[in-house]
């Protein structure tokens, strides 16, 4: 590890490797390379890689279009190995992968840009006990208000895709400086936000530890004990934290896996929450479970699985101030959610149906995030 | 950005870079680089550097000898180029540089680990306000009984070297970590770890904003306003937390830079802590100012650099419980930390002064903060 030196440390290193945004916002990406023969600039975010040219000593450099305001994650590709900007200090990290990223303002990117203008909300990463014993972390957003008057707060839960955690929402979807503008603009109401950890066989991040509970693949994923057990973090909250504890006042939404938790969590719990954010969702019906042959004959499904029509009756029986589900058109998941639209018209539940551009990315995550949160609690 | 695929994500990616600690503690380094024609083994954190040997594939490997138990930071050199680990999981940040790590377990780097069995405290990124209206963002470390209880808890406010921020302590210095550890093996008191960014060019970590603060180089570093102003940092602790609020029951610390801040925060506020630590510190006094020509001739010396040895004489008069010194004998600041002994011994100020093996790197305080918290508050 290189040694911070006192009075030599400087911010502003010099590097091989560099990005550099122009006025027209135009990116000018360059990578030093000796000895490669293809150097590639690859924005994974927005599905552009474009070969780099070459000055003859080594410097390869590409140059995008004007790009619309937005977060951009890149890596290079040195003959198709990745290769990260090593003195980019803004990275994040899907599952295991870390990328840079940069952020293009004046636009959709602002929000998702910390503002040293804006007051800022606290984050905590904390541990709650299930009625199992278990030890498990989550992160929670405060508003910058929280704590400085007698007030009490409604929130949101907020919960991560397969193969997320508890930091997902904060470090890949922004859900910090989306929360901290969209209040400082006065689009949004102020709340707490809760990004618990919606995996069953890990207690934290897989970067806090790699010790896994010993559970089978399929019985954690398939279980239902997540959205079983949800009411443990609900009541560690509101323990905890100064909320208002009704269903007027909790909101639930997911990505992906988090999508399916939200959808089963608040149909088992109808009382529970008012408000429920599909962002990308499977769903995992019993239709789905059938078609997909995960509970072969003779297995048993979980009772949360098998009681979806019938909750769902009771769910939408007893009103709801917002269902709201976003898919984009390119999603892998796009025809489940169409069945699970017609079932939700045929059945006359009252809801939202957004249909997106794009695919299965946290480019759409952000932006259904950003739709959502002003939505809530009006 | 790679899409977090439901059901088809794993945490178990093959890669074509990896590490692999054999039970010898023998680790094997493997890097794929078809066009390269040398890769090497960066372990920064201990100063060693190898060749890897390629198989004629492009796949370059090198086995370590057997490792002593700590943390160890790596990075690969692709014909020189810095080349992490990109699907490495666990990422620490200094200063702007990105390294992969690894921990050899069975001795002290089980302090560095996180365990499952272990109770574990909450982190917090909180913003407090300073006297002259800026909001500052620091880390406050709360043990896992914290909140359980009507307890009050003691106080060690840690700081940061040059190039640092209120992350570096978290990410490079693993003190969430140790604290947990210290306290679940009895070794340390129950304590809350508060993490201010020293920097006052900065309000909170580049990692999350850019902005800085326009105030001029010399002006932030050398003008004592971090020192003067840090009882705005106290008063928020012990306003929001459930602190013991008085000097028996509040320590201050700091590597480097942070080092020399704690040094006069606590001669300037003498009745502020009864337990000092400086780790590898810089002094900056008067002597040392007046070496490095850093205040020429009409300049003028902040007053609290004045005033160092009355206010050490005060601060010593009054009593300590505990004025503890670290330094290793290869770090460039040897030299000054003999001359701040001599002037402690000259004037018969009790203190303990403990010389290391070792440089100027976060493997020494971190070994230091091992040394320093099962002290306090006993």
């Amino acid at each position: 590890m290189r040694t911070s030196i006192f009075f030599l440390a400087t911010l502003c290193t010099i590097s091989v490797q560099a990005q550099h945004i122009g006025h027209d916002n135009r990116v000018i990406f360059q990578y030093k390379a000796d000895h490669a023969t293809k150097v590639e600039i690859n924005i994974g975010s927005h599905g552009i890689r474009e070969e780099m040219s070459q000055d003859g000593n080594g410097l390869w450099t590409y140059q995008t279009d004007s790009l619309p305001s937005d977060l951009y994650t890149y890596e290079y590709l040195v003959d198709g190995i990745p290769a990260p900007d090593t003195k980019g200090l803004h990275k994040m990290r899907d599952i295991d992968n870390w990328f840079n990223y940069l952020i293009i303002p004046n636009g959709r990117g602002d929000y998702y840009a910390a503002n040293a203008e804006t007051a800022h909300g606290t984050i905590e990463q904390v541990w709650y006990t299930t009625q199992d014993g278990r030890e498990r972390r989550m992160s929670v957003y405060l508003p910058a208000s929280y704590g400085k008057s007698g007030r009490s707060y409604p929130v949101l839960y907020l919960l991560h895709g397969s193969g997320g955690d508890e930091l997902a929402w904060i470090e890949l979807g922004r859900a910090t400086q989306i929360m901290d503008n969209l209040i400082a603009r006065g689009e949004a109401e102020e709340m707490i936000v809760v990004m618990p950890n919606g995996n069953m066989w890990q207690d934290a991040s897989p970067t806090y530890y790699d010790k896994k509970v010993k559970l089978s693949h399929r019985d954690v994923r398939l279980s239902g004990s997540f959205e079983m057990q949800f009411p443990d973090i609900v009541q560690y909250i509101e323990t905890n934290y100064h909320t208002i504890p009704d269903k007027q006042h909790r909101a639930i939404a997911g990505l992906s896996m988090g999508g399916y938790h939200s959808m089963h969590i608040s149909h088992h719990y109808p009382n529970l929450f008012d408000y429920v954010g599909l962002f990308s969702p499977a769903y995992c019906t019993t239709k789905y479970y059938k078609d997909q042959q995960l509970f072969p004959q003779g297995e048993h499904m979980p009772v949360i699985y098998q009681q979806v029509e019938v909750e769902l009756k009771e769910q939408f029986g007893q009103g709801l101030a917002l269902y709201w589900i976003a898919i984009g058109k390119d999603d892998f998941l796009y025809e489940e959610n169409m069945l699970y639209r017609d079932l939700l018209e045929r059945e006359g539940y009252v809801h939202e149906f957004h249909l997106t551009e794009g695919a299965h990315t946290w480019r759409n995550w952000r932006e259904y995030l950003l739709m959502f949160v002003p939505r809530l609690f009006q």
